[in-house]
């Protein structure tokens, strides 16, 4: 078979290489994550993050250990673990959810090549999202974004960093506003790399100040990813979306969300029903990366760690999804559902 | 003469002595900084900070250095370097001023006087303010507040954290929500260590948390300090705060300023008048303290960073000051000036 190769993550047909995003931006480390139990070692550490990305490492692993597994229920029982690495990621239930289907309609020799048609949707949807976004896009535009929705996010070119890409690729002289993202600092560390790589104009700001670059009149639009979208349009992205998305408001910024059609979660009628993991205090209490942890709180401090927040629906301007932009008043008035429906 | 002691500085008559704020919350370390030189080197790298607190620090190291200064002229001189050491601190401007005119009025032996006179202000001051605003704060609050404020940013009790550690001492129950406050982590090292000391309950958070905090309705009022207010009520204060105002507004959450008077600035009609610095980018590409120094971000990131950022008056609930708590429909009608003037 074909190698399958995206900015994080490369599949030879045997062995799942991921790209160690938590040594960016310093170094450049490939591990070896084939096995569920490396892959959940490394969801679980963040050295392979981004919603949609996750969902194909993990389909990959799975489709990997399926291959030698004595039976369909050693497959089931890795499946079950690989959820539990990340119970938010709704992408990640999707591609679990069918991977098993796929065993159940064919058995296991299948997976392989169910996991490499989604990695390829993939790449497809990440196309046809960059490609409804950039159009809303002008010359000259200050963007905003959050945490890292980019080539290190998903197996293509992004979700909202993959719109921005797209409209500088079309020519559109833009300047992204690129929030550092505490307490995981994915924009510092991935989104300033990725955007450096590809010669694209950028400011790193710290996550307060996206505020005051409004006020300053220099953000024209702001694009993020979503972790989960509920049926009513409300939203789990990576914490500090809310307060943009306030701040947005309060300015009368559009703001829109990017996201492939494997996230939304009809079992969630509304923000609400999502579920927010809490994570470690030490994430908060100081930083770690490629130079190591520091911490510069005091050690016994108490700590509040939600790895997501949850916008509501009429915060958001429109949502940016493969098949096309869907308007808040359209998402209220129940299109997701609509049209995951009929799909 | 007698000594003076705060949290963060100390003066016996001959030496001032500031407590190092960078080292904090891991070591306690007292420098000289009783010479101009190294008083505007101290202020510069932030080891003292808080806008009362350099006030008092920079009148102490003037009032040292004219004892033994040839004459008035090289006493101005050090006084215009102390002046540039924090362009924005009005009170640092304010405290030089009223040095300068002591001098004017009576010789450089009457400095000391002069510097002990505002050190003992500052103190009554704090305690005026604190009972203020104390008496807004309800038994079960969820206070949240920014940056440090307290006994390391004046020599008396604090401002805003005055307020908060006035309440706990009425015996209110409260929990403190403290912003990290990027890029310095003044909440993180000096609001949370002053808190631990202080046995108050708190909880720290990175700065994008505060709305989702907001949200999940653990915030019942937001108490601030100032650098430096506008007569219209308009404020500068550490960058975070325009996005805290804007949030805390979204849910209807009490916003409070909480300054002496001396942070008034009626040279500035509104907000737009108020100078911004931007400080240096290695500041916000990763994070220096106790443990050194530690960058994330690509070397050659471009850098957005203001220390500061203006809250128009609009978005406060009230200006909590020594004299009294002035609400927002008074400081739009000009309720600053005429206070300042008959005064």
């Amino acid at each position: 078979m074909k190698e399958l190769s995206g900015l994080g993550l490369q599949f030879n047909g045997e062995r799942v290489l991921i790209l160690d995003q938590q040594a960016l931006p310093e170094e450049e480390i490939w591990l070896d994550a084939t096995h569920p139990e490396r892959m959940i070692d490394a969801i679980k550490n963040l050295k392979v993050r981004g919603a949609p990305l996750i969902g194909v490492a993990a389909a990959l692993s799975l489709a990997c250990f399926a291959q030698q597994a004595p039976d369909d229920l050693q497959v089931s029982q890795a499946a079950e673990q690989l959820r539990q690495a990340r119970p938010t990621a709704v992408n990640l239930m999707w591609a679990i959810d069918r991977m098993l289907q796929s065993m159940a309609n064919g058995g296991r020799t299948l997976l392989i090549a169910e996991a490499v048609a989604i990695f390829e949707e993939d790449v497809l949807l990440c196309e046809r999202m960059a490609n409804w976004g950039a159009a809303l896009i002008e010359d000259g535009d200050g963007i905003l974004t959050h945490c890292n929705t980019g080539g290190l996010a998903t197996v293509g070119i992004g979700t909202a960093l993959g719109v921005i890409r797209k409209a500088w690729e079309q020519g559109k002289k833009i300047t992204v506003y690129v929030d550092e993202t505490r307490p995981l600092l994915q924009g510092a560390r991935l989104t300033a790399w990725e955007l450096q790589t590809l010669g694209i104009p950028y400011v790193l700001q710290t996550d307060s100040m996206a505020a005051i670059q409004m006020q300053q009149g220099r953000i024209q639009k702001v694009f993020v990813g979503a972790d989960r979208i509920a049926a009513n349009g409300d939203f789990a992205n990576k914490v500090g979306t809310y307060s943009l998305a306030i701040a947005a408001a309060y300015h009368r910024i559009p703001f829109y969300t990017v996201a492939p059609y494997s996230t939304v979660d009809l079992q969630c009628a509304d923000g609400t029903q999502i579920e927010i993991e809490q994570r470690g205090a030490e994430e908060v209490r100081g930083a770690a990366g490629w130079f190591g942890a520091v911490r510069w709180s005091p050690a016994e401090a108490n700590v509040f760690n939600p790895s997501f927040d949850v916008t509501p629906c009429g915060l958001v301007k429109g949502l940016v999804m493969d098949r096309g932009i869907i308007e808040q008043s359209r998402l209220q008035s129940g299109a997701l559902r609509e049209i995951l429906q009929e799909k």
